[in-house]
């Protein structure tokens, strides 16, 4: 008997992963490839010029290449048929951005381009961008433009307008020869799929969270554009081609010439693609309004399904479909998490967390007066500041490092107690907590005081690559009713993301009554220290 | 030829320095010996009872007999013989004091209350009269007695009368039995030149920085003290006997069975007592109005002599021949210097400094944004708050071990920056400094940044026994005109403290302007900062 399977690739920093999955959730197999040229912060390939010290570029064919050897080593390990494969889901880094030709050629590609810096794509982490993204702040609060609000009040440097925007200001020639300026994400899902510059299939995910656009109103008006750049006024008609599809939705049928690429079936159906770390609510079994997932790594990004619009001041990313069809994504976010942890592991000249684990784990709830603020990378949600630090205080000659690094688990848990009243206070529902990412299996300490602090059960689900399972589901999404039989998004992560099984290898992590309250004391104190670093901050 | 030596004793925590000078400032012979039972803290001798956690009590027969043995061993080293000795100077910790029968006879040596705690010298940092000294602070306030000018506000829980009350209220027997209650260093002066209680030398700096006694008013109202406690309403007139001199004021001469004791010349001039850390006033030559010494050790103890009375809120202790003869002793202190140091260091998995120093010292004025706050025991001078704590702020992922030891060094200067303009804003002029105590040699680097944020030159003498010094100057004084020919004070310590020789050998630390400029911006940050802190501290 023939299986239904389905593929997601999920496209990192330094390699893509291609995973098979059939439609009960059972994974079959999995392979990781890096990219040839990994991250280009050096020299362009073929070039001895140094880059600037901001810069950090990708080179395209990197993708297509190791998304090949990945497929191809992913279908061998699950001993799989191409006809089995039902559909693909993408997920990738965002803002990874590049300009093309209308027929899909990136500049980067092209003679003449190929020693210019800016015809390359530039990867999310690329921060050469910085003026421009506060020329755009800058020019979007004095025109009040009603987008702000869907961002918090700002938008970031690694953006996709401040990419542009940098692009036309150190390489106008490169503007002016790009056809089609879009997200990497979109551009592989082009790739995989063919058809005019005028058919491509935008993501809403990547166009909501990193584009200034929305379902109502699309991308910001002419005339702000032009107030950014002249030459910017018309670039929504003139180098924005393309349809906006939610992931999950069909962008089209595999290319002949990609499934012989990729040892597929042409024609097999193809989603829109997803921003990685949103791959994570799908792949973490979220399917209903109301659970926030919270993807915890280096830095943390917790998001949120609901059911309707509501403007929330200091919330980063509120966008119709920005995760699922349907569903209004929130994206909120901590700035320095497993960073923050790591920092201060090696500043108390600690080889490993072993030892601080240990003690911390034995300091009751309020580190005996040490409290911190893990602004170590400035603050994401809810004040939106990279300026702003961290911070230790009530320190005396009895505290121990320990200490320290238990005020630090327990300040990354206030920064999430923080965002969850935000999103409630402003009438978003917060009922249910999954915590996922690489950070939760290694750290048990830390869930346990997320729960505490939160007051909510926490779950943490077995699997360990949720924005690759977050694709797959896409993947079969795209393939429809007909084939899968799953009637809507959430039928589909239920039965793919939580079956029993996973449920069952689920552990979930009760708040302990003693410690919510004493937490619930102390929350307070972390509120008005971060009152008086702004201060501090501000001078 | 016969010399003109006197004799200095230190009686430190743990031991006794005996120091030969001559009138010159040549030291001739020391040596320093080990009180038999050290700080007692577990168990009274010839008990097996657990004293409380907060005790610390000493034996006074080891004042004595440590002392002899010093004594007898730098006069050894020093080949000096008993007629060459023409003073004794004693410089002791304090409040560490005791209660006496009429004879000078301690309780705790008599057999019915040698084994009751309360009846043993309790040592400065005995800190079982914590609930007293409270009471007595919140009297004192509720009455606004007038000598709580004198110490910015509040007195410790090591002063003499919390100690004082807490034997009336735990051991009521103790306190009915003592005929005399007198400091440890007014003791053992009255031990080496015998007489009636009430012809006792006490030390105006004693009395005056620890006894809220000044040369006005004397000692607080009977009210006060019936207030207190009943039984304490005429505990000056009862238990206080005696009379009040300065230190290098003459007390008697040495008697007979001492001086067979010591191994010296009955008649040998002795002055009235100092507390150590003001010996290291005239220790470190610091003869005129205006210096200010800056003992720094764990804790750091800025003392400053000015001919004129001036009260100003937050420093702990103004006295009237505090510190000299004819001078108003001013004292403010650090609670926590090479104490934090040395709490930072270990917490950061430091075995020694040399790393820290090395990399801080590369390191920019202002720490590259870290700043720290310097409570870590508490703040003494200006606030007087024992329940504020140590803080960092402003760190971010790229700051290392280095930035937090170089912010603390730096926050150590601000407090005394804090702590000179304080005094400077009410009146008492600060003009010359002078850093002494363990730390300075130590720590070039700490005293660089001292020099830097004062904006002021700082001298380093290079004695390392400034209080052993400091007590054989008031030695030579007590000897008087006749014997050492010095007009005055201030030749005396010009003389020995601050001969050519010694001036050489000093080191003075310039501050350098550019790093002036910078703490000069960056001090406003720190009294932010501080100001923040006691917010929190408040809640």
């Amino acid at each position: 008997m023939k299986d239904l399977i389905s593929l997601g690739l999920d496209f990192g920093t330094e390699s893509v992963r291609a995973l098979l999955v059939d439609l009960k959730g059972h994974e079959r197999g999995s392979s990781v490839v890096g990219y040839r040229h990994g991250q280009i912060t050096q020299k362009l390939p073929g070039s001895k010029k140094n880059l600037l010290p901001d810069f950090a570029l990708q080179h395209p064919r990197d993708w297509i290449d190791s998304a090949a050897r990945a497929i191809r080593q992913a279908l061998l390990s699950a001993k799989c048929v191409p006809s089995e494969i039902i559909g693909i889901g993408v997920d990738f880094t965002s803002c990874t951005m590049l300009p093309t030709k209308s027929d899909g050629t990136p500049l980067c590609l092209l003679k003449q381009f190929a020693a210019e810096p800016m015809a390359w794509p530039k990867l999310w982490k690329h921060h050469g961008a910085r003026t421009q993204a506060d020329a755009i702040n800058a020019l979007a609060h004095e025109r009040k433009e009603p987008w702000l609000a869907h961002y918090g009040g700002t938008i970031g440097l690694e953006w996709f307008f401040p990419k542009v925007l940098e692009t036309l200001e150190v390489a106008p020639k490169v503007y002016a020869a790009a056809d089609v300026w879009l997200e990497a994400g979109d551009w592989f899902v082009w790739q995989l799929v063919g058809g005019s510059a005028k058919e491509l299939a935008r993501s809403t995910c990547q166009a909501g969270y990193k584009a200034m656009w929305n379902r109502q109103h699309g991308y910001p008006a002419s005339e702000f554009f032009r107030a950014m750049h002249p030459k910017m006024a018309t670039i929504v008609q003139d180098k924005l081609p393309g349809r906006f599809l939610a992931p999950g939705e069909l962008a089209g049928g595999l290319s002949a010439s990609m499934a012989t690429k990729f040892g597929l079936r042409p024609g097999t159906p193809v989603s829109a693609a997803i921003i990685d770390a949103h791959a994570g609510v799908p792949g973490a079994g979220a399917s209903e309004p109301g659970t926030l997932v919270m993807v915890m790594g280096t830095s943390s990004c917790h998001m949120l399904n609901s059911d309707r619009f509501q403007a929330v001041p200091g919330v980063a990313g509120i966008v119709e479909e920005g995760i699922l069809p349907g569903m209004v994504g929130y994206e909120t976010g901590q700035a320095a998490v497993g960073d923050a942890f790591d920092w201060l592991r090696r500043t108390l000249g600690q080889s490993d967390f072993s030892a601080l684990t240990r003690m911390a784990a034995k300091i009751p709830a309020g580190s005996e007066g040490v409290i911190c603020m893990d602004w170590f990378n400035g603050c994401r949600t809810p004040l939106m500041d990279g300026t702003l630090s961290g911070a230790f205080a009530g320190l005396t000659l009895r505290h121990t490092p320990a200490h320290l690094y238990r005020a630090l688990l327990e300040a990354s848990a206030f920064g999430v107690r923080w965002i969850v009243e935000l999103l409630r206070e402003h009438g978003v529902s917060v009922n249910r907590f999954v915590a996922t990412g690489g950070l939760p299996h290694h750290n048990p300490l830390l869930v346990q005081i997320y729960a505490d602090v939160l007051g909510e059960s926490i779950s943490v689900p077995p699997s360990k690559q949720g924005p690759a399972l977050g694709a797959a589901i896409l993947g079969a999404l795209a393939a429809g009713k007909a084939v899968t039989g799953f009637s809507d998004v959430e039928e589909a992560i239920r039965t793919m993301a939580a079956p029993p099984r996973i449920r069952r290898a689920t552990s979930t992590i009760k708040p302990r009554p003693g410690q919510v309250k004493s937490y619930s004391n102390i929350y307070p104190r972390y509120r008005q220290l971060a009152n008086m670093l702004q201060q501090l901050s501000q001078g």
